[in-house]
């Protein structure tokens, strides 16, 4: 009865399960899809909602967190939010959440998040870092996309798993439905994490992690949509992460430039940001993306550094402009 | 495998059974009543709770919704507070939650509320509105009461639902017990779903909806217990509804007059409106019944409108005097 | 199909189960210690966490509460935080949760809590007050410590208990793991329940509460991990209580007295007081001992009577230095 390493396929697979006993209920359509593999549909055909976006985002986590929706205050408005944490926080968040892995549907490119990106090691480089891997027989695999992916794309992800198709799970979330609007808010954590990691941080040294942040305001324009996604967490996300760590002057320097306002580009919607840019991500400071706020305990110092503030009114201005 | 539309008496019976399996721990009395009905007594001979609460409101919502506890400031003051949320609005809140049928028990009316209404289409104008019906063999109702019904009352509810009596569950919960409390403050977001109809919204453009309210402190004296439970929602009742609208003015000018202050009866705690109307409440301004917050987001057109604030001060008149 | 009273062995032994299942998601390790009892590791070799501090809270509570973690802001740092509520305060809290039970481990002393005391009776004073008792054959132990019990301390527990060593099952907890820090503040609403029995009340007079308080930070040192944990409840912890009660008056009197701001050790972090003391609690002020802030309501009277406020200044002093 000794605690083996856990699964991220295994458990995200029991969420699948209680999903696909209730489609219904989560307002999704579950088929089985080319080559037998079973496509849950959360935003496409189907309507979607609060109640499956909380359950994928725990699926992302690959069933190692916990998320619940909540809310918070935007000046009078009071919007959804999303609370999540973990105890694994390089696994679930870095070797499962992370959108890492460009996966091919038809023309189009889809970002693929989610546990099966820990049996195809999507990027290598990330699970040389963590040091994890999955052995799971079955994947699970979340996609930000509208169109169902084809036999080809199913094969060759069934492929990279190293599994056959009729064991794949694929969740399809558009970005700018309500379930989508949801998992990305609950991408928080990770977001926090990955900068971290870019600033120097080893990723197995952070212990447990814990953040909220408010689901915005759908907009079927998909420009809008993510910029709103993005200001929920430049602007609205919150996070702390409890490490062990020698330097807390390390700790103490990281934070300051982790948080969003360490970026240039800091200070209007992201949409304007996005524009400004002429719609190329690549001319964005990539240090923008991180949460607004950011606290992190050092278990063997007890110390506490925390750094940067909720912007109420660039939210404000991201949701009424 | 595909997703079929929802029977809110069956999902609602997945958490009936839930309670029925452990009683003591909800704090209710399950028993076989007249005809075979099985009632579930939740604060009459029963003491009930907070955890009975919160279930048999996601019970009221067909369990298409989810029902967390948390808690609110009033001033310095902190009390628990129920947030819901539904990715199918019209059918768990007006086609199921709304007090939508009077039932005779005795002498006295009952207000029947909960699943069942789907089956026994009460009232109907509702259920040709929403365009839903329930088809399921097993009724789940919810009842304002402090009397067990007789089997009249038994035979009548069964009948009007298409079923034997042995199929129905029957939950009794009086006014002022605390899941009878926990259960009036989650209904928030049908109070607001009713306000926006009313005004004249297509009650099935409304997708998603989101609602959190104080539960208010218990009180023995019935009156007492009716104005609380109604400062809960008219002052510090909040709602965030997504909807589907061609019209941004329609939704700007609804939602100026959805909310509480619209109306004339505003600016008192509930019980004085309640006397001042010779506790009548036929006299009452019916634009009173409605959230003191209330959101609405047009996810084609992108825009948020929202209108009304919590009143702290008429909330802490409500509970301190 | 009547309610019987419920047993909070078997209602935690549930919990229990829910965690064994599935050892790696809550970052445990489950084995058969001594004497066939089975131990759950929880923060000595095993990591622990935020889920399973969550679950080892209920347990605690004989599994007639619930749990749900959240967040809390101190100034401008924002922290997790737990809610706890039940329907069963005097039997949930002082018949369970409450670490009553002195148990010797090899030299040293560990405090029992949870469920197993009510098999004990330990201490039986308290049982007498409450007028519970439990029958259950098997039984769930909680200890805040950092040894595994050998099997004569195992002998000795499950003979107090009146039941054979394979049939307990004991949860182990270090004071400054995160798995410790999160059931120790989720002892928020027993620190509250304690101080009003102590001040007079009659426990079961007390019908259903609520509470929450900040989840501190970690730290490696047990006198400043304890000194925060303290904190979290004396400057942070927040409480509800619904009661029925005859006398007003008393309520009102006591709950002025019931804050820990009522203690002439009240002002500064717990860890100085504690120094200040020469590390002797017996020469602290056991008034300090209590929530932040309470609230009564008198379901009798429909009064609500409320005293203390959370004191930020002194809880970012506590996390900050």
């Amino acid at each position: 009865m000794l605690a083996k390493g856990p699964s991220v396929n295994r458990e995200a697979a029991k969420i699948v399960r209680k999903i696909c006993e209730d489609p219904a209920k989560y307002n999704v359509l579950v088929e089985r899809g080319p080559l037998g593999a079973i496509i849950i549909d959360a935003g496409i055909n189907a309507k979607g909602g609060y109640l499956a976006g909380r359950l994928i985002t725990e699926i992302c986590l690959g069933g190692l967190g916990k998320a619940t929706l909540s809310s918070m205050c935007i000046g009078n408005i009071e919007v959804p939010s999303i609370t999540v944490y973990t105890d694994y926080p390089s696994i679930s968040t870095l070797g499962s959440q992370m959108a890492g892995w460009r996966i091919k549907i038809g023309d189009a490119i889809a970002m693929g998040s989610g546990p099966a990106r820990a049996l195809a090691l999507k990027p290598k480089s990330v699970y040389e870092k963590i040091g994890y891997r999955d052995d799971s027989p079955e994947a699970i695999l979340v996609l930000e996309t509208s169109k169902v992916p084809s036999a080809e794309s199913i094969q060759a992800i069934a492929e990279n798993c190293h599994i056959s198709p009729e064991n794949l799970s694929i969740i399809l979330t558009p970005t700018s439905s309500i379930a989508g609007l949801t998992q990305i808010s609950g991408r928080i954590v990770e977001t926090g994490m990955y900068r971290l990691v870019e600033l120097g941080l080893e990723p197995n040294t952070v212990l447990y992690a814990w953040g909220r942040a408010p689901i915005p305001p759908a907009h079927k324009n998909d420009i809008e949509s993510m910029g709103r996604s993005n200001d929920a967490i430049l602007y609205g996300g919150v996070t702390y992460y409890v490490v062990d760590c020698e330097d807390d002057e390390q700790l103490k320097n990281l934070i300051e430039r982790a948080v969003s306002s360490a970026s240039k580009d800091y200070g209007k919607p992201f949409s304007e940001v996005f524009r400004d840019a002429g719609q190329d991500f690549y001319k964005i400071d990539p240090q923008i993306f991180a949460p607004a706020v950011m606290t992190i305990v050092n278990r063997r110092s007890g110390r506490v550094f925390s750094a940067g503030k909720i912007n109420t009114e660039i939210l404000l201005k991201s949701i009424l402009k």
